[in-house]
């Protein structure tokens, strides 16, 4: 087989690249390992920046999403016995759009189909070659056949545990990375979310998060340590200890039900450089991982997929390498933004084990400064709504 | 002896506060350990906020405080190859003042003895008694006879060491610490500044700062080990180190001399609470210690100084005693947020002996979001030149 690019992996950041580049004739082979059914399992956070709605809208796959994504004007934040809202829309006017992961996947696999598009999924034993030459491919079996795609470039979307990162050899490849002492535990359930908006809070008991994915489905999460599983958290001390953490008017109002999803997730910072080694680019998680904190995961792979897909027009249009060239470099800027705002924005909700009682105060004084400071409140509005590409 | 208003310590913030209460008709002893010209032979940074600039013009001790300052309407940044600009006059139209710290406390000194205002030198075995009661009284030693001043109220102005701080019993007083795993080597020389605004530089071999008394008298700093004494640095070394640390074309025209003073001081910051305890009252270093990044330090022990003097007005003239009875949470209050930016300003231009590689991206990323982004800039400017009182 042949093809313009090769994209590793079916999920938001490699469908939406391929979409992109179908709108400008650029022709591009999805696989995948898994099977759609298992892709559009994964729950993921939903908060998109208005970035990745403008790409959605180009990709031709905004029409669901502007009918029953909700747009989010604010964020609340919560400290002791202090609620405060941050005012987006009249910060900088922009919104999020509150829009599920997984509702943005199947609106981009509907696009695909309905455009033709290749995705082969179950796909197994992926392996990139040439990439630091001139005629790479790759090569994969599919129910025991060996296949081969020839190509002109390789975009790497299979996230962490994909092949793409650990194409690029060690002697090029670096990474930083952050481990933080704590996981999410969240839980889904079908109850009306407790508030029309986000809530982030740090109480004494530790971080908390109410979000949600439409009026009926409410996400919520509590800070919990790396040492638990979902097995020790029956439903009732998963809303006992939720209400204990949120303002006291909220939990008064929480409607609870029986968890349909409960799952503990690590938070960890993970930058590799550089993104581009030859003809293969990496976008998304098989680059970077941001904690959930302020959900800048999927954006993220949507800025990258951004600079991709320009450079790759250009080249493929005009002729002109520049942003291909320029990929790793123009991606890894923004990349290390969004890793700044995530990495503060956790530092500043969570506790920490080994917290002295002056970094405690420290966090404190930070959220009291965010409350009271108007300046303060601009720059976390611009990186919650979505810093410029 | 009898007073209104016994101060213990008579450096910069005891003696404004006498010289402030002396302009509304209250009475005040100040009490120094030491002799003028000991207090007046200390060497302490003299970047001067615009409240302390008022209250000193308030005190009528601002003539030759405007006459021979500087004003400094910015500052610079510098790390890697980037060097920028905060605009504190273009972000918040406000200024500070480059003035020694020295120089306020000779003007103070001059203006209570103008008013013949009464500061007992070299006393010793200093006593508080009966905070908490309504009739204190404060004990002392001079020239080997023992003295008794009764009053109505007590000012612990008397710094970190001084015994004011510990004449609160430890079941009411809670500390707050963190001591930074670095110091400052400090030299003073009689050469021209090297630039006429101050340079913040975080250089991959540690902090420095380019500053200065006044055209002929510099005050240059670099980040160092704790283990070190100023007898390891040889002058020479001192000014090839500082060079490397600052932006190639400082260092091309940095003009170096012999130091006529050279010293390293560790970095610490410290809150005590509550700083009131009945009818005494800390100020300044008895209650907080900030690192020196920022030059925080006086103006905080000024910022104190206004809520007490503020506090003792009220009492005095209208009977009312909710000045004094709010001292301790207003001063705090406003503590706490210097005590955040001074914490934030150091662990962004310092290097840490644990900084993983991760943490040394997040401090550069936090440098370049500064460099780039207007509202970063106008949160640090708001704070450099002076939180509201």
């Amino acid at each position: 087989m042949k093809t313009q690019v090769a994209i590793i992996g079916g999920g938001p950041s490699g469908l939406l690249l391929s979409q992109l580049l179908s709108t400008v004739g650029i022709d591009s082979v999805v696989l995948e390992r898994k099977t759609k059914d298992y892709v559009l399992g994964r729950i993921r956070a939903g908060v998109l920046e208005q970035g990745l709605v403008g790409m959605l809208e180009e990709a031709g796959c905004a029409d669901r999403l502007h009918a029953e994504g909700h747009v989010h004007d604010g964020a609340l934040l919560s400290y002791g016995d202090e609620t405060f809202r941050v005012d987006f829309k009249g910060l900088v006017d922009a919104s999020v759009v509150v829009y599920g992961q997984t509702e943005v996947t199947r609106d981009l696999y509907d696009a695909r189909e309905r455009a033709g598009g290749e995705i082969v999924f179950e796909v197994e034993n992926v392996q990139i070659h040439g990439a630091d030459e001139d005629a790479p491919f790759v090569t994969y079996d599919k129910d025991g056949e060996a296949h081969r795609i020839d190509c002109d470039f390789i975009a790497g979307c299979d996230g962490f545990h994909g092949v793409s990162r650990q194409a690029i050899p060690l002697s090029v490849r670096r990474e930083y990375e952050k481990i933080y002492p704590f996981g999410w535990l969240g839980v889904l359930s079908e109850t009306p979310p407790v508030h029309d908006e986000l809530i982030y809070a740090n109480s004494e008991r530790g971080f908390a998060l109410c979000s949600m994915r439409n009026d009926h489905l409410s996400r919520y999460y509590i800070q919990c340590s790396l040492s638990e599983t979902p097995a020790d958290w029956t439903d009732a001390a998963f809303w006992e200890e939720l209400k204990r953490r949120i303002p006291t008017d909220m939990a008064a109002k929480l409607v609870t039900g029986p968890s349909i999803e409960k799952s503990i997730a690590p938070l960890r910072s993970l930058v590799t450089e550089p993104m581009r080694w030859g003809r293969l680019f990496l976008c998304g998680d098989a680059a970077h991982i941001v904690p959930p904190t302020g959900a800048k995961g999927l954006n993220t792979a949507a800025s990258d997929v951004h600079y991709l897909f320009q450079g790759l027009k250009s080249y493929y249009r005009d002729k002109d390498p520049a942003g291909i060239d320029g990929y790793s470099a123009n991606a890894l800027r923004r990349v290390w933004k969004v890793e700044r705002f995530s990495w503060w924005f956790s530092s500043l909700l969570h506790r920490y084990p080994d917290q002295s009682p002056f970094d405690l105060k420290m966090q404190i004084a930070e959220l009291d400064f965010l409350r009271s400071n108007e300046a303060a409140q601009l720059a976390m509005a611009q990186n919650y709504v979505g810093l410029p590409y």
